[in-house]
């Protein structure tokens, strides 16, 4: 963008909105040029806003669309996918300044908010009423609501209790056109036309400017239980896994750590998977928050032994939970000790991919031979309930054949997830990072109506972008 | 339509189609011109055909688009609200042969099936495989999971386990051009691209005609306990619903009953509501099925006594579950036979309302007051715990007097659920019934983008027109 073009845009963001709203800094520019993916381009962009109500978006959407510039919504920019990435002479609408909870509803078990309300706080409000909002991405101390939606996050609650599409009741968009839409509903059932806020879940910015959500909630489950187990193979996990699923278990974390993570974690000093008794190639968290966990544990327990478990421990108390369950929260620390622990840039990218449940210890040995064919470091962390890996390459970024290696080994996966069954993503997203895989996995016919979607809701293409569809 | 065009319609269809598949007589066109509600009017169709495959269906779509013909897909044709009503010489598409269950795969807990499928053989034969498909409408023995998707179908269970919609993974669905769509996935979650499979459920038809599901299941839920309680007042019935809930209960059946339903129920004879205790003006249902269920239904019988009950009957096996059970299953019967014991043509509709759970029992006294209004008699049953009411009005319908006055009273309904931030429908769907209602709910830009959406996957208007949008 010329300058003689961006001083006018600039002048008409400013005037309608408030002092110390539009940002055109260096750093400032470049803070909230990208997301925490890697790999992925960021242009370089006009400007930051940071509106606080509804009007002020519009007014920043059409100002853009005067303009002919494209505008890119983020949140805390914690997305995986590029899809909070700059666009070249865009405009930085950072929803983070409209953050407030507007209502919580006890009677009815719901909540309206902004976008910009961080997951951990609106989980924290929601709770001060006796109330849960269960999803809970790895980020949920730092995310926002509305990236929560816009991207569709999942998190370890997911197996039991669903992922934040599931508690989308409404949503309150500004369209690209700048007219406010509203969708959904304050109601828990209702099927009173499309489904279009289901349309607005996911779309990762592409459609519209979420300004407003209603979340339903629920009641908090009781304390949870938890216990580790640890396997000689993959396989004997995956059967661990089968067997609860076939008992019809209803875990409210089922998390699979492979061979390389567990010894991140044993390295790190957690005494569960420190202590040898065997050989692990792999270990299973599993936690029930049923009325009656202690007894589901034990019978899970039972059932890990059952498939040829090194060893279970089976906690009887919150203290011994907590114990277990560190040992899944140690896996981002443990990946990280090991990067800075390497010379030159290192870095720990966490994929995601997705298959049919009984077809993840497949990928899991698939992404093994992988590693070992591309000379890489790969932990795998799996919400096992779900189907759903997440696949952490340790690489240094200023090598470029490791860079090189880390793209080839990720397309790898992508292929084999995409072989199994699978999806390129079960929370993580598209953005840019896997517009180019979305459009391998999707039949050609689904991907031409996506198209005729996005151009139906932003005939012009001004609203991010390059992201989701090429 | 004319002799001349319909001539060769029949014959071009009957080319693609099994000896037997082209219906013409007269009384196979009027057995299927009408689902099951009144009100609605009904057309003249030119044929019934009944496809068996994929194939089949795309050889009829392109048919009726060569010949520029409606085409109205229909299932059991038990819905409420005129979706499956033939147009004038439209193609009544009939999905019933294609009722094949393709796949049950337990280790990922999922079905894929043909739409034809009736809903409870689905639940029937996943049940024997040890798994559960939970929605069930109330016509769950006779309805079609094609219907069930294409209506956004709800049931008893809703309160604890979801509608349809939660239960679809991916459709398949063959649209106005006679393409084949694919949309969603086999794994749990999945966020690649636009969400289009929730687009589709609730469409009743208009975007495309669905012809395969995968279907999410669950374990199956212990054996429910039940509890029935009496109360002299709505608002004390309210007032345990909303202590139950406040509590943090999550039953798997919450039902309410109103007097004039309370009464009909004990009519019948049956002997919970029979023997009075003080005059019920409102009956409460309540099922758990939490492996704790008879401490659970232990609680909420304190919870209903603290709320003023009259009295109240804690079942403490299975045998008593049913008995309390038997009471809301007994309302269609009742509704039924007080029909049948009136003269004239006296039929008895179900209506479909839902408001914010809170507002429940105030729409249940505007119900009451309306029913006085009008000089109807108004019976209502609500799932109190999704705030969704079906006020059901019996009535003389060859007495013009009685229609008339029966549709205003339901406009009356439908103005007073809207005033109390509900909708129109909460699992009926709009069909012709509620396509001005509809557009009253709607703003103006949501109404707008359903009819983009609709144009964009059927510009002919050759999918159920005048269904959902006018």
């Amino acid at each position: 963008m010329t300058v003689s073009v961006e001083k006018p845009l600039l002048a008409a963001l400013s005037k309608g909105l408030p002092a110390g709203a539009v940002l055109t800094g260096d750093d400032e520019l470049d803070l909230h040029s990208r997301d925490s993916a890697p790999f992925c381009a960021a242009g370089r962009p006009a400007a930051v806003v940071r509106p606080e109500t509804v009007g002020q978006v519009q007014h920043v959407v059409r100002t853009a669309r005067a303009f002919g510039v494209p505008l890119v919504p983020q949140g805390a920019r914690t997305g995986l996918a590029g899809a909070a990435n700059a666009v070249d002479g865009c405009v930085l609408l950072s929803m983070v300044r409209m953050d407030r909870v507007l209502e919580i509803d006890t009677a009815n078990r719901l909540v309206r908010c902004e976008p910009g309300v961080i997951t951990a706080d609106l989980a924290a409000a929601v709770a001060e009423q006796g109330l849960c909002y269960p999803p809970d991405p790895a980020s949920w101390e730092v995310c926002t609501i509305g990236g929560n939606i816009a991207t569709g996050a999942g998190g370890l609650c997911c197996v039991k209790y669903g992922v934040t599409a599931d508690y989308v009741l409404g949503l309150t968009v500004v369209l690209a056109d700048g007219e406010v839409l509203r969708v959904g509903r304050s109601t828990v059932k209702g099927v009173a036309g499309y489904d279009l806020t289901r349309l607005f879940v996911g779309s990762e910015g592409t459609l519209g400017v979420i300004v407003e959500a209603t979340l339903a909630l629920r009641p908090p489950p009781p304390p949870a239980l938890a216990l580790l187990a640890r396997f000689p193979s993959t396989s004997d996990a995956g059967e661990a896994v089968a067997a609860i699923i076939r008992e019809g278990h209803l875990p409210s974390a089922l998390e699979l750590l492979d061979r390389t993570t567990t010894e991140a974690v044993a390295a790190l000093g957690h005494p569960l998977l420190a202590r040898g008794e065997g050989d692990a190639a792999a270990t299973l968290i599993v936690a029930s928050d049923s009325p009656d966990a202690a007894a589901e544990v034990r019978a899970m327990a039972g059932l890990c032994h059952g498939a040829n478990a090194l060893s279970v421990t089976a906690a009887e108390d919150a203290g011994q939970s907590r114990q277990v369950l560190d040992a899944r929260r140690m896996v981002l620390p443990a990946l990280s000790a090991r990067a800075t622990s390497l010379p030159g840039e290192v870095t720990a990218f966490i994929e995601d991919v997705a298959v049919p449940r009984a077809r993840l210890t497949a990928l899991i040995d698939r992404i093994e031979t992988i590693a070992g064919e591309y000379g890489l470091y790969i932990s795998t962390v799996g919400h096992a309930g779900d189907g759903n890996l997440h696949p952490t390459v340790v690489f240094d970024r200023s090598d470029p054949g490791a860079v090189r290696r880390a793209e080839e080994a990720y397309d790898a996966i992508m292929a084999a997830g995409l072989e199994l069954g699978g999806t390129i993503t079960g929370e993580h997203g598209v953005g840019t990072l896997k517009r180019d895989w979305l459009a391998r996995e999707l039949p050609a016919r689904s991907l031409r109506l996506h198209q005729d979607i996005k151009r139906l809701l932003d005939p012009e293409g001004l609203l991010n972008p390059g992201k989701v569809l090429a």
